[in-house]
C-alpha cells in the first residue's frame, strides 16, 4: 500500500509518501507545497494552489491511502480560521481524488513515531531518518508528513493483527480514523 | 453577469444564483447544500459532499463570479476551526471551477442589501424578497447566499461607473474582494 501523509499549512503544506508492506516501510518521495505565489491577501487563489498541488502528487505518485494531520486551535483565533481553510482544501483535494483519508493528531504521530508524545521536532526528524533509511533528515514539514504516513502504516498494521484474531465489521466511515467528533 | 453567492457551513451551506445586467437583477435559483447524509464524525466525507454540491451548481447554472461569505472567529475555538475547514471547502471547489471569487463579510452584505450594518435576519430576507421580486422570503441561508450575490453584483456596478469616470489600472488579485488580509 501507498500512503501520502500531509502536514497542512496555508503557506507550507508538507507531503510525504511511503509504500508499506507488512511492517516493511519505503521511502517513496517527500517535500512541500508552497502558496507564496498567490497574490498577497489572495485566500481562494492559495487553496488553489493547494488543491493544485494535491492533484499533482495524486497524479504522479497514485497513493492509496491519504494521512492527514488533524490541526488544533491557535492562540490567534484568526490563524486558526486561516489553518482551518488550509485543511479544508488539502481535504477536499484529497477526497476530490477518491482517497480515503485517515486523521491523526500530532500527538498520536508522535506517540507513533517516537514512542512517546514530548518529542521533539528533532527527534522526529531523527526517527522518521531511521525508520526510512534516508541519508540526511527531512526538513521539518516533510518529516511530520512522512511520520503522519508511518503512523497511518503502523495503525494499519496494527488493525490488520488484531483482525487476523478477531475479524471485526467495517465501518463505513473507515477503520483507521483519528476518532475526533465533529 | 451571472453570480453564484455562497455562504458557508458545514452542516448547512447556502447558495443563490442571480443574473445582473447594469443594475437590473434577476433571481435564478437559491437553496441548500447539506451535508447531513456524511456519517457522523466523518469531517472528510463532508467536505467532499460540500465539494460535490458545488460542482454541480457549477455545471448547472455556469456562473461567471462567485460571492462568498467571509466568516467570522466563534466563540468555541473547535467550532471555528470546522466552519474554517468548511469555508475552505468550499473556496476550493469554487476555483476548481476556476471562478473568481469575491469575498465580503457579513457587514458588507448587510449594508449592500439593506443600507445599515444592523439588519436582522428577518429584513435581509424580506430585502432580498423585495430586491429579487420573489413571491416569498426565502430561508435564511438562501437569503444570505442571495444577498451576497447582490452585494457582488452592487459592487460590481459601483466599480463599472467609477472605471468610466476614472479608468483604473486591474490587479492581479481581483478588483471586487472584500479587501481582508492574510
Amino acid at each position: 500500500m501507498r500512503i501520502l501523509g500531509i502536514d497542512p499549512g496555508l503557506q507550507v503544506t508538507g507531503f510525504g509518501v511511503i509504500d508499506t508492506e507488512g511492517s516493511a516501510l519505503a521511502y517513496v518521495a517527500s517535500g512541500v507545497i508552497k502558496t507564496s505565489a498567490a497574490p498577497v491577501g489572495d485566500l481562494p487563489a492559495r487553496l488553489k494552489l493547494l488543491f493544485e498541488g494535491i492533484r499533482e502528487l495524486h497524479a504522479r505518485y497514485r497513493p492509496d491511502a491519504a494521512s492527514v494531520e488533524i490541526v488544533f486551535v491557535n492562540v490567534n483565533p484568526q490563524a486558526t480560521l486561516l489553518l482551518g481553510q488550509a485543511r479544508g482544501a488539502c481535504v477536499t483535494a484529497l477526497v476530490a481524488c477518491d482517497l480515503a483519508v485517515a486523521e491523526y493528531t500530532a500527538l498520536q504521530m508522535k506517540r507513533a513515531i517516537t514512542g512517546h508524545g514530548h518529542a521533539t521536532k528533532a527527534q522526529i526528524q531523527e526517527m522518521v531518518r531511521r525508520l526510512l533509511n534516508l541519508p540526511a533528515v527531512p526538513r521539518q514539514d516533510a518529516a511530520d508528513a512522512l511520520g503522519l504516513a508511518i503512523t497511518h502504516a503502523h495503525a494499519g498494521a496494527s488493525l490488520a493483527r488484531l483482525e487476523a484474531a478477531h475479524p471485526l465489521k467495517r465501518t463505513t466511515s473507515g477503520m483507521y480514523r483519528g476518532g475526533r467528533g465533529h
